[in-house]
């Protein structure tokens, strides 16, 4: 089975939740500078939600371009990834609306977390389906991000009951370190496409 | 005609299908896990809606790779069956914030009920267009699952007003029914694929 | 300019016209028969305004593999169609939640007559562009359901101040005509794409 | 990387941001004209933003068919855009609610203005990676239209708090400066892609 269909529907979905998200920016009534400050902490967990589900579109793109074959588990797989993704909008709002109070902020890092792992699965079934030599397996290699990413995740949940601005500066630090363009990878996806030809 | 934008407006809907489900999700005004709780019926309600709107378009999917020829009558089937699938967010909704009370449950059922209808009538539609030696008849073979998926849906619509838990069972059970991988129809459109070409 | 990108917006767009019309049935309170009762004629509504974007799809569909060239005049005919079109759920909320008003169902009509006209413009730039011995000027023909359909919706709008019933009557009926299949056109279409190739 | 799934991507949110949009367009309660009427402020920004988003497809269309190579940098570039115009549903509701009052006005110029950068970041991106000779920057030649258009979405920020009418007025006439078919960039893409083939 080929990855277009697959590609247009996670396209699709990963579309609709970014911009869905901005729905939780609800217009205020009042129409002076004073309303859109008090939107201010929504505005800043949008942005921050809106960075990370075009991280996961781009690693998801790259993912799909060394993926061939798509079997039953690759479509639960990338389901399942799509499931924790669609609740990012609700945990965006709730953390926002509540100015980042520990609750909240908790369970953005659980949901955060959860699509780690979500998208780790993915990545061990589609590699499984590819058996010895994987392209997709040397491509992410050490795939230290992918590691430390859940871990900082895991930390940051904690960190949430004690230090809210610390799980906060997780969030943003790991987001910082997906933006840092890898071109190691970027050349590897390259090179392989046009080998395949 | 091809298939392709058939494929690609029915992805469409499906993808915002199960995007805006998550919407009933309502961020709550407290900051607390309590708060987040008393959301559980809702969540537990909306996973399941997630999957089986997950095993429509996978379904749906296998379908369309074994269909070429798309006719007025395919289209309207399948409009059919989006329409009985953009009632979900509705029926999920209004079943978990009343906490799987009887007539949301037994709407609920009623709503998959149709849906499987509409799914048959499609399948109907294109194996009549194939003629005889339909790759998909072959594909589907006695189709029990498509069979006893709707009469476990009647039961349950019935058991709503007696015994709440056992609709909910039920409907559990048919989407792991679902869930259970059939290799044996993968296999079968792989088979197909290939030796069309 | 290829057809391919103008169709996959146009998909877009009426994905989630046809899927966001659904929220205006809102989920109720009460967990019993008695409130979805309330929601007939928003559930009636939805239904009129489900078909009716259908026939659309369905006709954009078919006169999209009639044409080749998409200059820019096609473009924004195509896009100020899809305005029309974006008033659906609105125009659908009104007229169902107000229980087929007078207002509300003349709105209806208004939207259905721009809509149509908004079809009739594309349809005529697509044309012109296609200049002497258009493949589409000859599928369409005399185009008699394309002039009743507006002379319809008019006289419905009409109505709708004095016998609104008469003005659902033609709602519906319009949707009808469309419906029964044009097989003539069908096969033009099948006919000239297999002649290109 | 080929540029196909960026357009689909980048189609799906446009597609899903022209449409939410109307949903500011709430439902009145009130089945009569003057319930109506109360609406034209939302409705008359909402023709707006329509049409803006209309002309951002449009470009988008156009600059990505003079486009071969898909970066990193490009693929977050376009994100950026795209998080600009995800605030067109806000800012348009916003302007709309409050019948075009100063601060709104001023926001709706911000989110232009910002909209209009990151789409000449997007183009400067992807003129950075065609290098010399840039086939898409001979295409936009002098780009007096986009150099133009933040330089009096500028004065239309300052000029809300003064004269509102103005800062419309200006919207309205960038939006006319881009509608004026511009036959020579669709003359010279179709020029260049019939060449590369």
């Amino acid at each position: 089975m080929p990855t277009n269909r697959l590609e247009a529907f996670s396209d699709g979905v990963l579309a609709i939740i970014i911009t869905i998200m901005v729905l939780e920016l609800r217009v205020p009534h009042d129409a002076n500078a004073a309303a859109l400050w008090r939107l201010a902490p929504v505005f800043l967990s949008y942005v921050l939600s809106f960075i990370y589900i075009g991280i996961y579109w781009n690693n998801h793109h790259h993912m799909l371009r060394l993926t061939e074959r798509v079997t039953g588990g690759v479509l639960w797989a990338n389901l399942h990834l799509l499931f924790w993704l669609s609740l990012f909008p609700f945990a965006t709002g709730w953390m926002g609306e509540n100015h980042f109070a520990a609750d909240p902020t908790a369970l953005y890092g659980v949901v955060l977390f959860m699509a780690a792992v979500a998208y780790w699965i993915l990545q061990r079934t589609i590699i499984a389906g590819q058996g010895d030599g994987s392209p997709l397996a040397r491509a992410i290699g050490g795939d230290w991000k992918g590691k430390l990413s859940p871990a900082l995740y895991a930390i940051a949940i904690v960190a949430a009951f004690r230090a809210t601005w610390l799980s906060q500066l997780l969030y943003v630090a790991v987001a910082l370190i997906w933006l840092v363009p890898d071109r190691r990878i970027e050349r590897f996806v390259a090179a392989e496409v046009i080998k395949r030809r």
